[in-house]
Parts: C-alpha cells; sequence; structure tokens
C-alpha cells in the first residue's frame, strides 16, 4: 500500500463528503416551512413523499450537528440541524416522552412510539446538538431519553410486542448494538461510571453473547441466556449489522486503549465479511440463513448502501488499528464494488437498494430507511481514518 | 380455440392437482405425532423449520375438507383435514376465542392474534368441515368466529395497531376481499339475508370504494370516505390481490345470475393485469406505486406464485362467463410464463418465489406464507371451470 494511493482515496472521501453528498442533501431535504425534513427524494432529489420518519429526522439533525462540531463551523449547518432538533421537540413525542415512528409534513403523529430507535436517534441528535454551547437545555433532554431507553431494554416494543410471553424469548442484536455507539456518542454528558457500565455490558453482549464462540458467526436474535435458537428469528444472520457493530467495537477499544478488543473485532468482522460476501455477483448479501435455509425476508439477496459503507468504515479502522492487511485488501475490493454500483455519477449522492446482481432496484436516494446518515457518515469516518493512517505512517 | 387445446389443459390441471401437488403434501406435511401440519418444506419436500403458522393450518385443513367434498370420498383426505382442525381447535386461540398467528410444533403460542386473518382461514376450515356430516359442531364455531371477525372489521388489528387514531385514517383492501370468499364458502351455514347483506357490501367496497372509477386502478388503501391517499399506504398497488378478488366478484355474479357483474369484474382485472404485467422479463409484478415512485416493499418486483395462479382463475372464469377473447389469450400467456416458471418439474410443488427475471429466488415449496393452498385450490378452479367450458360448449 503507498502513500499516493492512501492520499488519493483521502481526497475522495473528503470531496465526495463535502462537494457531493451533503450539498445533495443541504439543497433538497430542508423543510424550511413546517420544520424537520424531507427524506423521501427521488434520484435527482426532488421530494416524492412528505411524511416525516422520526429515526431519519433525529439522524439528519445529528449529521448536522456533527459536521458543525467536527468539520467546520458552517451558520448553515447549525442552521440545518437546529430545524430537525425544533421539529422534533415539538412534534416528536408523546406526554409519555416516548417518541413516534413517522410524522406527517405538519408533524401530526402516524405511527405510534412503537421503536425504540426512534428514541435512540433523538437522543443521539440532542446530545450531539446539546453540546453546542448555548443547547444545554437539549443535553438534559437526550439524557432523560437515553434513561427511558435503558428502562425499555427488557422489552424494546411495549404493549406492540406481538410477542407471546415465555414460550421463545429471544432478545435482539440491534439494542445493544446501537446502544455501544450512543453511549460514546452521550459520554460528554454522563457519569463516567455509569458510561463504563454501559460500555462493560454491551460488549459482552456484542462480542461474547451473540457470537457463537467455535464459528463465530454473529447472531440477530438470540435465548434469554445466549444460545441458539433454532427458528427463523434465531438462525437469522444480518452480515452488515454485525459488521457495523465491530467499528463500534473499535471505536470502544481506542478509547479504552484494549488491543485486545480491537484485534478480536477485527477478526470477527472480517469473519462475517467472508461469509456475507456473495461469492457469484459480488457484494454483501442483506440477511441469511446461519443453517443455509430460505430466510422469512425476501428481500434477503438485495446489497444495502448501508451494509457497504459500514464495511468500509470497519475496514478502514480495522486497518488502522491492527494493521491487519486483509482489512486493506477487503477494503479495496468492497471500495471498488461500492463506488461502482452505489455511487450515482450523474446525480450526486448514492443509491440505496440494488438487487443481487447489483444493478439498482429502487432509484430513490431516500425514503422511509434511507436519509442523510450512513453516507455521510461513512465518508467523513473512511476520510478521517486514513488522515490519521498518513500521520501515523509519517509518510 | 379448439376443443383439444382445452381438454389439453383440464387433463393438465387436474393430474398435476391429484398426481403431483396433493401428493407432495399429503407426504410431506401432516405431522401425525403432534397434529396439524408441516409447512416450512424445502424444494424436496423435506421440513426446514416446525413452526405452524394458523393461516397455512387453516388454509389446509379446509384445503383437504374441499377435496373430501368435491373430489373424492377419500379417508386419507379426510383423516388430514381432521388432522388440522383438531390441533386448531385444541391450541390455536386464546381465550378469548382470537386466533393466534403461529404456534410451535406442540401447538404452544408463539407469536398472538394481531391477525384477522388467521381467525379468517380457521373459520373458512371448520366451516368447510362442519359441513360434513357428523362435523356440526364445528359449523357452529365457525359461526361464532365469522362472527367476531364482523364485530373486528372497522380495527381488525385492535391493541397491535400502530396507526395513531385520527391523523390519517386508511381502510385496506385485504380484509372486504376476503369476506367476499369466506361469505359464499360459509353461506349453508349463515341466515340467508345476512350472506345478501354482507355480499352487497363487499361488492360495494370492492368493485365502488376501492377502485378509482376514472383509470379503473384498484387500490390497496383507501380513505374513509372512498378516496385517494398520496402516500406510501395510499399510492400502493398489489395487482395480484386485485386480479384475485375479481374472481370471488365472478363467484358472486355466478350465484346471482348478475351478468353486469361478471363483465365488470372481467374488465377490472383486465386492468389490473395489463398494468402490472412486466413487459421486459414477463409476469405480474408484485407492488408497484400508483404514480410510479419507489415503493416501500423491497420485494416489489418479484413474482409471486399465488398472484400468477389467482391470475390464471380469473382468467379462465372471465373468459367462461363473458367469453371475453382478451381472457383466453392472456391466460394461454399467464399459463406459459407459470408453467416454466413456478413449476418444479424435478420434485413436485411449484416454487413460490422467483425474482423479477423469472429466476428462482427461494426454492422452497412451503413456509411462513406459502402452504397447501393457492396451487391445489387454483389447480382445482381452472380444471373444473375448464370443464365446464366444454360442456357448454358442447364439444
Amino acid at each position: 500500500m503507498d502513500k499516493n494511493k492512501i492520499l488519493e482515496y483521502t481526497q475522495l472521501y473528503k470531496a465526495t463528503l463535502l462537494e457531493n453528498v451533503i450539498p445533495f442533501w443541504t439543497q433538497n431535504s430542508p423543510d424550511w416551512v413546517n420544520g424537520g425534513y424531507y427524506t423521501c427524494l427521488d434520484r435527482t432529489g426532488k421530494v416524492f413523499d412528505t411524511d416525516k420518519f422520526v429515526w431519519l429526522q433525529g439522524r439528519q439533525a445529528w449529521m448536522f450537528s456533527f459536521l458543525y462540531q467536527e468539520v467546520d463551523r458552517k451558520e448553515e449547518w447549525l442552521a440545518i440541524s437546529k430545524l430537525g432538533i425544533d421539529f422534533l421537540e415539538k412534534y416528536g413525542s408523546d406526554s409519555d416522552g416516548n417518541y413516534y415512528f413517522s410524522l406527517t409534513q405538519k408533524g401530526r403523529p402516524l405511527i405510534q412510539p412503537y421503536n425504540v430507535f426512534s428514541d435512540c436517534f433523538v437522543a443521539m441528535a440532542f446530545a450531539r446538538y446539546g453540546q453546542i454551547p448555548g443547547n444545554e437545555s437539549m443535553g438534559s433532554k437526550a439524557i432523560a431519553i437515553f434513561q427511558k431507553i435503558l428502562d425499555r431494554q427488557a422489552n424494546p416494543k411495549g404493549i406492540y410486542n406481538k410477542v407471546y410471553p415465555g414460550t421463545r424469548p429471544l432478545k435482539n442484536f440491534a439494542l445493544p448494538m446501537i446502544l455501544s455507539n450512543l453511549c460514546l456518542e452521550m459520554e460528554p454528558l454522563l457519569d463516567q461510571g455509569m458510561v463504563e457500565e454501559i460500555l462493560d455490558t454491551c460488549v459482552q453482549e456484542v462480542m461474547v453473547n451473540f457470537l457463537d464462540q467455535d464459528t463465530m458467526v454473529m447472531f440477530e436474535n438470540r435465548t434469554l441466556d445466549n444460545g441458539y435458537s433454532n427458528s427463523f428469528e434465531g438462525r437469522l444472520l444480518n452480515p452488515g449489522h454485525a459488521i457495523e457493530a465491530m467499528w463500534f467495537m473499535m471505536d470502544i477499544a481506542k478509547r479504552r486503549g484494549d488491543q485486545s478488543l480491537a484485534n478480536r473485532a477485527v477478526t470477527i468482522m472480517l469473519r462475517q465479511l467472508e461469509h456475507g460476501w456473495d461469492k457469484e455477483f459480488g457484494g454483501i448479501f442483506y440477511f441469511l440463513d446461519h443453517e443455509g435455509h430460505p430466510p422469512q425476508q425476501l428481500e434477503w439477496d438485495q446489497k444495502l448502501w448501508w451494509v457497504h459503507l459500514e464495511t468500509l468504515v470497519a475496514l478502514v479502522k480495522g486497518y488502522h488499528l491492527t494493521g491487519e492487511t486483509r482489512c486493506w485488501e477487503w477494503f479495496e475490493k468492497v471500495h471498488k464494488y461500492a463506488w461502482k454500483n452505489f455511487h450515482d455519477p450523474k446525480q450526486g449522492e448514492w443509491f440505496g437498494y440494488l438487487n443481487r446482481r447489483g444493478e439498482v432496484l429502487l432509484d430513490l436516494k431516500g425514503g422511509k430507511w434511507k436519509g442523510c446518515f450512513h453516507v455521510p457518515r461513512a465518508l467523513y469516518q473512511v476520510w478521517r481514518t486514513l488522515e490519521s493512517e498518513v500521520d501515523k505512517k509519517n509518510f
């Protein structure tokens, strides 16, 4: 690996973030009339639906506060973040402080607060915005939401849970995974003892309880005593989820100076990637069944933007933290696939959904699940990690 | 269209039903140990998951009672029907008489009774089984379930409904559509006035309220005053659903001697088929957005077995009732597509899920949603309708 190659990638990720992706969202997404953001944007950036999904409102408000703090104190970015923060504060939650799943253009509730990740991404947004001087009150709100999330851990769906109690209780990977990242995001606002305790729990859940120690396969659902459930849910693998969680683990490892955790995260990440890679058409499968049975998810063989972007982040961080050459080889392979298939050279931003062959399945740039989040966050993470690599190597 | 062609089709559908599809299920599906049926069967018929989905338990119990009554008084068929009926009676419902969505192999509840179609297909099974002499008590049970379904019409999901009340209330096509068929199935058990009233309501809902009268497009969801909702749900089209509903309408038309209803059902059916047909790769799309926007459903472009089988039924019934030649032309076109792509000449039965190109996406023969229902019911319907056509034409 030579210096010029790294510098070339650094420049590509940085320029795409700042000159292509962020402008796409600043131009097309803010709803300056009603507040919040439109996220249902067609290939060209035109709004095709006006519903506002709380996950994506929170994630975009977070993204623009993050850019303001970490990249450049642009007033436009702060104003865009505030647009989402205010909208969420005004319309986002019910009287108990639980966040709805979706709202109309004008903020009226559409779908009830059944999904704890709405709360997670609102907390993430409020916490980041609250760290900007003058916004401290939003920090307190973030803490209150975070506490409610912790209280909901045992039954995140609450009254909307359709699982009959007791027959086959399973726990799901997504919440400990997201908490690993959210807890680091919220660290400046939290008591340090609490942070360490939550991180300990998250690392235990992610690195031990959801992982089969023999095969090194990461599962989406486990029994309450951390075992395998031979059922549709128990057999389900989501390679992108597992790989994304590994870069959250690497961030924890870096913060704690825990080289052993970093090494293990890299090993597990590469294992999921090798297993999840489509040897016939390239790209990473969305879902797999551990025993090779047909999964329930009809979209199992599709190639999703976030899976590939989070994999690029995990690979570059893995390389940076451990020097493992397979990380670099895989980075170049996934990079090539992603830029060839997801990146839209004509209309900017990235496609979200490809079929198994890598052809565009839906040409939207944003929708119910794709917003201003995975693309810019990953571009930022790759850019900055490669920059540190250049510094470290002292080229 | 010549007589030999019709006779050839008649023989093909009949033989496939009786010598291929039904034997596949009688050999692989009954759970003689625990009761009920395994429906998660791989390409060869081997059980790959033991969970029991109440929709499919009810549908299979119905299918075998139906075959026993309508085709041949085989004791094996009656015993298989009874296996599902007894299992559902013993384990299927909660103490309020609402049917769970799924059960374990041994009948313990897994998923709560959130889905009214579980109740619909249990009622259908009990009603059909209850018409066999000696089983009259099951008929009474069917009536009680049916009454509960009618009571749930305004909010079928009950406490599991995640839609916030009042903001954008929509009604869904599936329940009036299923009631159109279920009501005819249950007719021998119901008061005649009640039957006529329910059929009137169903015909009004299906043929008027869910249909845009100008464009003749059938919608999956409408506002409570039968209007268009420009939202993901409101724009959603499901051509297979609309086409299946049209043969339910044709059955009502035939029963009522209402030629005008039959003609209109044929016109609407052909309209949905022409719109839903994939001009590039053939086959009928699963979902479309009315305005051509990206649908939420990632599986939108897939080709599903039931869509094509129900279309074959609608086309052959449409031809039989109206003589419309486009029905026959389309029948031959869809027949060719279906037998080339869905029919499994090697291991029997039909594949359920193809990708857009018509390649097998999941090679299961049964799963969470595919059981012993659409394939045999459609083969039966096509066989018998073609037989009547031969009689009518007096070849």
